[in-house]
């Protein structure tokens, strides 16, 4: 949506003046308060003005682009994560390769025997284990995951954006998705830089309402 | 942005009948013409319509998150790719995996001596030959690699949600940003899942214009 000049002056006017009435900012551009109806509409539907009766326009401080990322803060993890995958402690850092081409996914979750998350194991952190010229199947993951607390995790009704913000700040490639029981935290899923991509190929695709 | 539900029946008349006038929809919705002035204003500035003198008013077909994402399909390659990382088809794995922890890298291009692209190395790839338990420094990338043309490239004026899209439909994690040469194709950047996490955070918080 691409304002006029008279749409632009109009949102100066009133981020000096507000709240201010439509004839004040009819008069400060002298033209008539018929005339710059379709604009003051066309500022207030779209979020940049708001109006209260019998007090006048305020300016609401969103930008053009606030306004239009408002929608992509309504996107949460819940409809975009995927299945986790989870292996137990005992398992040997070539198992854990196996499962991550099996179930062909690049992060795989360590839980102990009451199925509560303890570990997480990256493509990152197996490669750097066939470095070092061992047998892999004699290499436990427990020795090479990293390990809670030091895990980075969302829950699935956080927003795609701060766990998107995380992804890059951690330099990680996935995150388990957890809920809270009285054990500790159980996996309900994955969230990882493929879900952010496929979010924002439906954002730009216009799929998503 | 909300559109009442005036506005909603508009946008329904001008689609089942357009090219209509003004005069027209406002007979149609029992209304002067005077009355229905804003919310055409308002359809026709936000791109629900198109108007055209002495014809009418259009439906031009746009929904309104395609509107909304009309800002993302301006968003290429060039202003989110990363610096490429490559390595000499005569590197071993082990090699490659050390240039991958070296330059904190998931993909490494392969170059022959001419420096033009011949290869494609993923942690997967390394991952999988590590599983055979031989000596990583004893097998050569040229073995494992994806190799040309079963590579997936881009150009640096690509659109980050062409290259997206890419990445989810082939399963990888990034691919080279290339140019054309008398030789082949130079690899000129990379882009990744990570560069398209940015790209939607950057979306999300606003700071693209």
């Amino acid at each position: 949506m691409e304002l006029n000049e008279r749409q632009k002056k109009i949102i100066e006017i009133t981020k000096e003046n507000g709240p201010i009435t439509g004839e004040q900012i009819a008069e400060k551009l002298n033209l008539t308060r018929a005339t710059l109806r379709p604009d003051l509409a066309i500022l207030t539907m779209s979020g940049f003005l708001d109006a209260r009766p019998r007090v006048g326009y305020f300016y609401t401080g969103k930008t053009q682009s606030q306004l239009l990322t408002d929608k992509v803060k309504r996107m949460t993890v819940k409809s975009y994560q995927s299945i986790p995958v989870v292996v137990e402690e005992s398992a040997s850092a070539y198992d854990a390769i196996c499962t991550m081409f099996l179930e062909d996914v690049g992060t795989l979750f360590v839980v102990n025997k009451d199925g509560v998350l303890i570990g997480a194991l990256s493509r990152k952190d197996l490669l750097r284990a066939s470095l070092g010229n061992q047998d892999l199947s004699a290499i436990p993951i427990s020795v090479i995951m990293s390990r809670m607390p030091n895990i980075t995790f969302c829950h699935s009704h956080d927003l795609i954006i701060d766990v998107a913000k995380l992804l890059i700040e951690r330099q990680i490639d996935g995150m388990p998705v957890v809920k809270e029981t009285d054990k500790g935290l159980e996996v309900t899923g994955r969230l990882t830089k493929t879900n952010v991509t496929r979010a924002f190929v439906e954002l730009a695709e216009g799929q998503f309402d």
